[in-house]
């Protein structure tokens, strides 16, 4: 990976929306080489480039490599996967041409147990995780608008997610979007770190779709507190049974922050009310079949994904009439 | 309690909507003195009496005896508490002035430990429960539609819900419905048969507000189903804390009983589209604290409970609109 440390990634957005769009235009803004993968927006894209809202730091990049298939890019040293869980089964198509052979697969996606997935096409050391805390919505084709946060959490991939350590290569890429404006933070156990990004993933997107529910209206309710905090629960228990330990403080903090969020309509209910296919897998399945591996259950989030992969069959039935 | 066994039992209808006025009504045309409490119907059902629809069996009661206060109704022998749930805080004020001496208060309602508030007030030996397999609406003031089933299941309370046997003045109340057209089934156990109804209530009636769906398209889905029977395993298991044993082959039974069914809106449902309050306390909150003061908890149930009662708070807000 002889690249990495000369500082000269190229990088490939696969998934070029709010997320891989709004990281992928603040990479090419700071200098860095960036191509494009695109489905619908492909045609715009290719001719107008990209714009992108974000309160008092709008910019425009009138011209960007952009592809409409996989096996016409350039093999590149980051490849960046941006897309919905829901698409992942695109996967064993998309990576295999647009990964150089050093090259590393930089996972940004929500929910447990992608990395597994993505190592077993490009091998267990060209892997690595992102944690996302982004809130931004694509406003048109190649028009994405930013709205809050932006940090990212990098983590190494090892076989079976043992903790992989801070190494080189994470420094590198963290460099390269700490250049283009993005906090970085560098997580030695990624496991670790997507089981806390998931004490607020399961209570929130899933009781928001299901109860019809703002971030602040679940909060206000003494019983849909309780629910949550036992959803956490639920959540450290499932973490503990991988071995990893998250704190009380950890969780007080997630609902303090919460607490004081302005009501927020969640990634998972933006997807729903969208009708678009929801990552209740990554989010919801993959964690409990992680854990009913070990032999235990988490009753309360498995009662959350059965609900949810009911409302999100009966969404897809409602989008073809 | 003479007047039971010379079998001029005489009856007052606590609640006469859906479910009171068509049991009272029956009674009354098979030549049974019947009392009947209204609220907002009273003025029109005093004038007019009550229609009854019914497929094949229509009838009229021209002349009922209406009460719009329990304090001018005569005493009974039997006084059928009729109201939903949510109104048993008006308990204590109605139950006392229409209760004889050596009467009965025959509980008619959904859910669990009703029969031992109303203890509270009428004394341990005065209380029967019965269970209802109605499905009726009130279409009016006074204006019942008997749409299928009647029938119901007695059983006498005793302290502490020990299996009080099948008693006398349950055969005479038992005839009287019987010749009212009413099949009866007589218990010996009303605990046992408050939790078997609760097999079917809890699943059915929490999901279908939850999900907004009917009963068939939660049987059609392979995620919901297997997440009603885990419901009613939790069920079985809180009947099990309270000594009592339900069979698989009853849960089976539910389930093709309920597969067979046309779609079907349950009594929650319709409760939830008329944004009247729900009987969550009754159906949920109630066996959740009778078995958790055992120490056992029910995960599933108890997060139906939350997730309704924060519903049904929302619904009564929207309602104030």
């Amino acid at each position: 990976m002889s690249s990495l440390y000369s500082n000269q990634l190229t990088y490939a957005i696969l998934g070029t929306g709010a997320l891989g769009g709004y990281y992928g235009a603040c990479l090419q803004r700071a200098g860095k080489e960036v191509h494009f993968l695109l489905h619908s927006d492909y045609d715009r894209v290719k001719e107008h480039g990209l714009v992108i809202e974000s309160a008092g730091d709008d910019f425009a990049l009138p011209q960007v490599h952009a592809y409409d298939s996989a096996s016409t890019m350039p093999k590149c040293d980051v490849v960046v996967v941006a897309l919905k869980t829901t698409q992942n089964h695109l996967l064993p198509q998309l990576l295999p041409p647009v990964v150089k052979d050093d090259g590393v697969v930089l996972v940004l996606q929500n929910g447990l147990g992608i990395e597994q997935e993505v190592a077993q096409i490009v091998g267990n050391y060209q892997v690595m995780g992102g944690l996302c805390f982004l809130c931004s919505n694509k406003v048109g084709a190649g028009h994405i608008r930013h709205l809050d946060y932006k940090e990212i959490k990098l983590g190494e991939y090892t076989p079976n997610y043992q903790p992989g350590g801070i190494s080189e290569r994470m420094q590198s890429i963290g460099a390269d979007f700490e250049k283009a404006g993005i906090p970085i933070q560098l997580s030695a156990d990624l496991l670790l770190a997507r089981w806390q990004k998931l004490v607020w993933n399961i209570p929130y997107n899933g009781l928001s779709v299901i109860l019809n529910a703002t971030t602040s209206a679940l909060m206000a309710d003494i019983n849909t507190l309780a629910l949550i905090k036992e959803l956490m629960n639920e959540v450290v228990t499932g973490a503990k049974t991988c071995d990893r330990l998250i704190s009380d403080s950890f969780i007080d903090e997630m609902l303090n922050h919460t607490a004081k969020m302005k009501p927020y309509r969640t990634s998972m209910k933006i997807d729903y009310d969208e009708k678009r296919v929801l990552e209740v897998e990554a989010i919801f399945g993959n964690p409990l079949r992680m854990v009913q591996e070990k032999g235990i259950q988490l009753p309360r989030i498995a009662t959350l994904y059965q609900q949810l992969k009911f409302l999100d069959a009966k969404n897809r039935i409602k989008n073809k009439d």
